[in-house]
């Protein structure tokens, strides 16, 4: 592995975005998503990615010149749609515009429809946290999952972030997708010849494994919570599809290499008219050391918030550099995509 | 089993309400609410309950004669107190000012503090699917899960409602908790000598276990997801505490018979004023038809989608009788509580 410093990491993406043909500002803060993502420890969905996204600009799939337009709404709610730009662009003028609007309203949301993946989800939470407001998103996905009862994957992972905003940039931002575990971690857990620590997904047999090879296999992955997980999928999917008008999971191309057309939510809230901020910080502080004063099973291991993980590899990969690809890392420099 | 008509229940429940010492029209909602919940075969959270309504009345936590009141607000987004009245009512007036309000600005969102127990929380779901909105809610509840990596619970598991209007009343309402099994379904099992379908938690040696007496022995219950819904439920007590400016789980105490001063959110959403209602029924029918084609583990058990069941409970239970527990139905009528 390879440590480079984040300004070399985001000065080398930058240039690499211009050279896919995005426009100045805008490949400033597409390379920006995409550095942060890294620098965060989310590896899978920030340098690793951009071959993907590269691809999908190349197949056609992501139209770099196309910004997102608002086309109805009402109040505090209204309807965008993506034209199929850079999903993160996408999703990052979507939250925007939903802390807009909650800044009028107390309320906003954004609902986006014809947009490309949003890389990190989690980075439209921190966006909304460090501007001191709440937020709630969604986006759904190709069909990955089989609902509770079937044999046939009809629902997408469907990510799912919460974000509370919290003094000093130490938000809690949960980002988590409504499977149990990506192909992504289970591809890497066969790599690895490794078993999962919980059962993962059903064998052929139709029994419940641990095995990720045999997930793999019978493409039947496990929603969180079996059934309650399985309901979750369908009404993210139902509440992104019917409000922004866009696609449903069930009308995306299986395939993720042209995974397009995606529909999603951004919702933020802003109680700052009403509460102060003290109040707010007194009431999360209360349960923040409720939880970490929780009997841990290994002391070594205190129960951890949502995020905690995200600051301490933020400021690791700050101080000792991002950990590359170092192929990936050579390429990004050649520009050889 | 005894099966009574629902005019029946429905009638016993008002007089025991009036009994109580709830006013007259307060008495006939919280009277109908009850009995709607057995009617839609959510036993645990209908008749069954009322005896510990009952309970909470005598013992102090529930007061009949309070009513919620609005503490602040901001435009599409309000705190509301609810004086520790009737849980039920606190939170059928909530939702139904969140109605009014996300009719006013798109979205609404009312904060509830100083609750009780909602009873079944689809019903509030279910209310807003009736006047044609869309509902997201959740509440807090005592500390009965430990969170991902501790012994010791200091989790809720925060029931969280997803409603989304269907024409003909075939409304989608997910009502689900974040643990994997509630204590009273484990009981239940225990009671029964089964073991449950899939792991529900912990045994005293810290292995994951089908056997549910083990995990009321170790108090270890699961959330759903493992990791995932420990990061949900915390997420969920945080937004609820904070907009409220109620409790948290932490501060809620740990005994159901006193189980008092909940938080909870409700959500609304009307997006009539920028699309019509055929469009959202198409986009709709196309999901769940697609949810439907898939193919079944069991061909005679098709997939079903959150509400489903209710519907068919609703219509047996509207032309059978609704079952009651004999010994209760006559406490009922005797009005002995």
């Amino acid at each position: 592995m390879l440590r480079v410093p984040y300004a070399d990491l985001d000065h080398a993406l930058h240039r690499a975005m211009l050279h896919l043909g995005l426009d100045g500002d805008r490949a400033a803060l597409c390379a920006r998503l995409f550095a942060e993502t890294t620098r965060d420890g989310v590896y899978t969905h920030g340098l690793n990615r951009f071959p993907r996204f590269a691809g999908m600009v190349a197949n056609g799939c992501i139209d770099l010149a196309a910004e997102p337009t608002r086309v109805a709404g009402a109040a505090a709610i209204e309807r965008w749609d993506g034209h199929l730009g850079p999903g993160n662009l996408n999703a990052y003028a979507a939250m925007q515009r939903a802390i807009e609007l909650a800044r009028l309203h107390g309320l906003g949301c954004v609902a986006l429809s014809n947009t490309n993946h949003w890389m990190r989800g989690g980075s439209y939470g921190w966006l909304a946290a460090e501007t001191g407001l709440f937020a709630i998103c969604w986006t759904n996905t190709l069909a990955n999952l089989p609902a509770w009862g079937a044999i046939s994957p009809t629902l997408g992972n469907n990510p799912l972030v919460v974000a509370i905003p919290r003094p000093d940039g130490a938000h809690v931002v949960l980002d988590m997708a409504v499977s149990q575990f990506s192909y992504g971690t289970i591809s890497a857990y066969t790599a690895r010849g490794e078993q999962l620590p919980v059962a993962g997904g059903y064998d052929a047999a139709g029994e419940l494994t641990t095995n990720p090879a045999a997930i793999e296999a019978s493409q039947r992955a496990l929603p969180i919570g079996y059934w309650k997980g399985s309901g979750l999928s369908l009404v993210l999917d139902m509440l992104a599809a019917m409000l922004s008008g866009g696609l449903a999971t069930h009308q995306l191309p299986r395939d993720s290499a042209r995974e397009s057309g995606l529909s999603q939510i951004f919702l933020a809230i802003d109680p700052s008219s009403f509460v102060a901020r003290p109040e707010l910080d007194r009431i999360a502080n209360g349960i923040l050391d409720s939880l970490h004063a929780a009997v841990a099973i290994d002391p070594a291991h205190p129960v951890r918030t949502p995020g905690q993980q995200t600051l301490r590899l933020r400021e690791e990969n700050l101080r000792l550099g991002v950990p590359v690809d170092p192929v990936l890392w050579e390429r990004l420099l050649l520009l050889s995509f």
